[in-house]
C-alpha cells in the first residue's frame, strides 16, 4: 500500500508521442507488460542511465544508439531486465529492436531498448515480434496510464502526472510516468521513466535540464541503497506546441520539469516495497553539498533508523548514531540541531531539555515525517526521501522471483 | 537463533584477571547486567573503540583515561548505552567510576567504564554504586562465563572463547568474551568484547597486535552497515604466565590472537539480529585491498542480496548489481567471476553455460554459504562475514525498546 497514494490526475497527450501496450507474456501472465513509444520525427530525446557497472544490455545498446541517431521508437518490457545476460542478452535486445526497425522502416538503432524486472535470465524475442503488429496499430496520443500500468514490476500503484505552462503566449505540456519500488537508490534509482514535453528544446539544453531535474529528484530518493542495472529515464522534446525554450525561458521550463520530476520521484518513494512511511530528511547549514548529501543519505539508508521509523519509535539515539559513521571530512558535533517534525530533539550537540518521548511519538506516529539536521556550520543543504524498512519489504524481496 | 552455534568450550582463567557480575537493576530485571573486571597492577592495557562522531560518554573517557594511566577497573553495564547524553552523560560516567575509585583506592582514571544498550537515557548512577560493594567481594578468575553473559543485550547467547598456546616452554592462555548482534560495522561494531593473556607483552606492542586482530576480526564483520556510538575491544596482558613476548614470538602470538578474535566476530555474526545464515563474502584477485573491502562490504550490506539470502532465492543478479555498485575506481567485470559455494556462476564476465538454477538453489539452501567473487586482476583479498536480513530483524529492531 502506497503511503498517501496520490491519485494519478488526467494525463495530458503530447504531440508527436504516441503509445501502446500489449499482454506480450514475457513473464508476466493476464496483464500488459510491453511498452512502445512512438516518437515524431524532428522530435530531440535526451536520457540518464545508471552507473551500475553490471548495467543491462538494453542500457549499454541506449547510451551507444543515443551518441549515433535521434531515436524513433521506445521499446519497454516489465518481467525481465536482461540484465547479467553477457553476450546473448545484447544479441536479444539487439533482435528485438531490429524486429520492430524492420516493421516500421527506421533504423535498427532508432530503436531504444528498455527492460525491468528479474536479474539473470535471457530475455525472450518471441514474446515481443509477435506482439508488435498489433501494438503498432493501437499507437495513440492517449495511452500514458495504461504505459504507465504496463511498466509496473513490484509497484503497487502506476505514477504518472501532467502539468501546463504557458511560456510566451503558448501552452506547454508535460507528461511523465515512472516505475520503481525497490532497488532504489541515486546513480540511478531502479526506475524507468519517460517523459515528454511539446516544446521544442535542443538536444545539448534538453540534456542539460535532464540532469539537473534528475539531481533534484531522481538521485534524491533511496528505499534501500541497492541501484539497479536497468535505470532509465528518457526526456522528449517534440516542439509541436510552436515555442522553442531559449535563454529567457530556460528557468521557468527547468522549474516545471524539476516539479514533475520530484513528483515522480517522490511517487516511487510513496510506494517503496513495504513503505508505511513517507520520510524527508533535510539537512541545512551544512559546511557544503557533500556534507549534506553524504549525512542525508547515511540516516536515510539506515537500518536501524528505518526499522525506528515502522515502528513509529522515536529512538532518536539512532539517527544521530547514522551521523555520526556519515562518511564526511569534517562535522562539529558541538553545533549540530536535530528536529522531527516540529520537535526539537538536539541542539548545540546536546539534548534539548524541553524534549518530551510523548513530543517524539506523536511525531514519529505520522505517516509524513521530516527530520531535519542543521549543521549550523554553512550554507549547503540537500534533501532526500526515502521510506521505512517494514516486515513487508522482506516479504517482498525474499518472494519476488518465486 | 543462532546460526549453527558453538556452545562455549571451557573458559580458562587468566591470572591477574578476576570478574564479578551483579543484577543492578540499570535497565534490565532479573538479570545481570553489571560487569566489574579487575587487572592486576602491571598488567599492560591496549583498546579500540569506535569511530563514530557521536561516540558515547564512557568511549570519550576510556580514550581519556587510557592514556594517561594503566587500568586497574573496568565497569561495564548493559540495557543504558549512555550515548547521546550530553555533558550529563560524562558526569554520570564519571561519578561511576569515581564510586569504584573511592571503594578500592585506585584513582578515577584506573577505572574505565563501558556502555551497551539503548541510546539517548541518562545513565542512572545509584544502581552501580549499591552494587559495588557486592561486587568487589565476588570478585574470581573463573566468572569469564558469567561476564560475557551480563553484558548481552540483543544477543541470544553469550560470546566467549580461550584458546593457550605454548611460547618456549610456557604455556600462555587467551580468554574473550564479545558481545554484539545488530548495530554491527567496522570500526566498530555494537561492541564490546574483552580479551585478556597471561603472556607479558608491552603496551605499544599490545596496542599494535591488537589493531591487525581487529582489521581482520571485528572489523571484517557487518549486519546492518550501522555503526555504533559505544564500540569497545579491550586487551589486557597481565605477565602472570612467566614468558614476556619478544620478536621472535609474536608470529605465533599474533596468530592466536587473530584467531581468538575472528572466533568472536563470527560469533557475533551467528547470532546477528535475525540471523539465518551465516555468510562468507571472499573477494580474490583484486587491484588492490581498498577495492576488495569495498566490493565485500557492499555486497554484504546489501539488503536485496541479504533478503534473497534469507529466502534461500539464489538470485545471483542481486549479488551482479551490488558487486556494480560498489564504490570502486576501476573494476573490469570481463575478468570478474563469481561462485556461490562450489557452483560456479559467472566467468570472465558472462553467465557460465553449466549453471543450473538447481545446483544454485542447492547452495543458498546451506546455512553456511561463501559467496566467492574473483576479480582475476590482481593479488589482493578481503574477508568479510555477515548475515541475512529475515523477518525478525525487522521485529528485533522495530521492538527494541519497546
Amino acid at each position: 500500500m502506497a503511503v498517501n497514494y496520490i491519485p494519478v490526475s488526467t494525463l495530458r497527450p503530447v504531440a508527436g508521442v504516441r503509445l501502446s501496450t500489449a499482454a506480450a507474456g514475457i513473464r508476466y501472465k493476464d496483464r500488459d507488460d510491453l511498452l512502445l513509444v512512438e516518437i515524431a520525427e524532428g522530435s530531440s530525446v535526451a536520457g540518464v542511465f545508471t552507473q551500475n557497472r553490471f548495467c543491462a544490455a538494453p542500457v549499454l545498446l541506449c547510451r551507444d544508439f543515443l551518441k549515433k541517431q535521434s531515436p524513433r521508437f521506445l521499446v519497454v518490457n516489465s518481467g525481465n531486465a536482461n540484465a547479467g545476460t553477457g553476450e546473448k542478452g545484447l544479441t536479444n535486445a539487439k533482435a528485438v529492436c531490429g524486429s520492430l526497425a524492420e516493421l516500421t522502416g527506421v533504423s535498427l538503432e532508432q530503436v531504444l531498448p528498455f527492460s525491468t524486472g528479474v536479474i539473470g535470465e535471457q530475455l525472450p524475442v518471441e514474446p515481443f515480434t509477435k506482439a508488435f503488429t498489433g501494438a503498432l496499430r493501437s499507437l495513440d496520443e492517449d495511452n500514458w496510464l495504461s504505459a504507465a500500468k504496463a511498466i509496473m514490476t513490484t509497484d503497487t500503484m502506476p505514477k504518472a502526472i501532467s502539468s501546463q505552462l504557458m511560456i510566451g503566449d503558448k501552452q506547454v505540456t508535460l507528461t511523465g510516468i515512472a516505475k520503481g519500488a525497490g532497488m532504489i537508490e541515486p546513480n540511478m534509482a531502479t526506475m524507468l521513466a519517460y517523459v515528454a514535453t511539446d516544446a521544442e528544446i535542443s538536444q545539448n539544453l534538453l540534456q542539460s535540464m535532464l540532469k539537473q531535474a534528475v539531481d533534484l529528484s531522481f538521485n534524491s530518493i533511496t528505499v534501500d541503497g541497492d541501484t539497479s542495472t536497468n535505470d532509465a529515464l528518457i526526456l522528449i522534446a517534440t516542439g509541436k506546441a510552436g515555442i522553442s525554450i531559449d535563454e529567457d525561458q530556460v528557468a521557468v521550463f527547468q522549474q516545471a520539469l524539476n516539479e514533475l520530476c520530484q513528483h515522480l520521484a517522490q511517487s516511487i518513494i510513496r510506494d517503496a516495497e513495504g513503505a508505511t512511511k513517507f520520510v524527508t530528511l533535510s539537512v541545512q547549514s551544512a559546511p557544503d553539498l557533500e556534507t549534506a548529501q553524504a549525512i542525508a543519505f547515511t540516516v536515510a539508508r539506515s537500518p536501524l533508523v528505518k526499522t525506528a521509523l515502522f515502528a513509529s519509535d522515536p529512538n532518536w539515539g539512532r539517527i544521530l548514531a547514522a551521523i555520526g559513521r556519515s562518511p564526511v571530512k569534517y562535522l562539529d558535533i558541538s553545533k549540530l540541531s536535530l528536529w522531527l517534525g516540529d520537535t526539537q530533539l538536539i541542539g548545540a550537540g546536546q539534548p534539548v531539555a524541553t524534549y518530551t518521548e510523548q513530543a517524539g511519538q506523536s511525531e514519529m506516529e505520522n505517516e509524513e515525517i521530516t527530520i531535519r539536521i542543521d549543521l549550523n556550520d554553512g550554507d549547503a543543504k540537500s534533501t532526500v526521501w526515502t521510506s521505512d524498512l517494514s516486515h513487508d519489504y522482506v516479504t517482498i524481496n525474499a518472494e519476488y522471483r518465486s
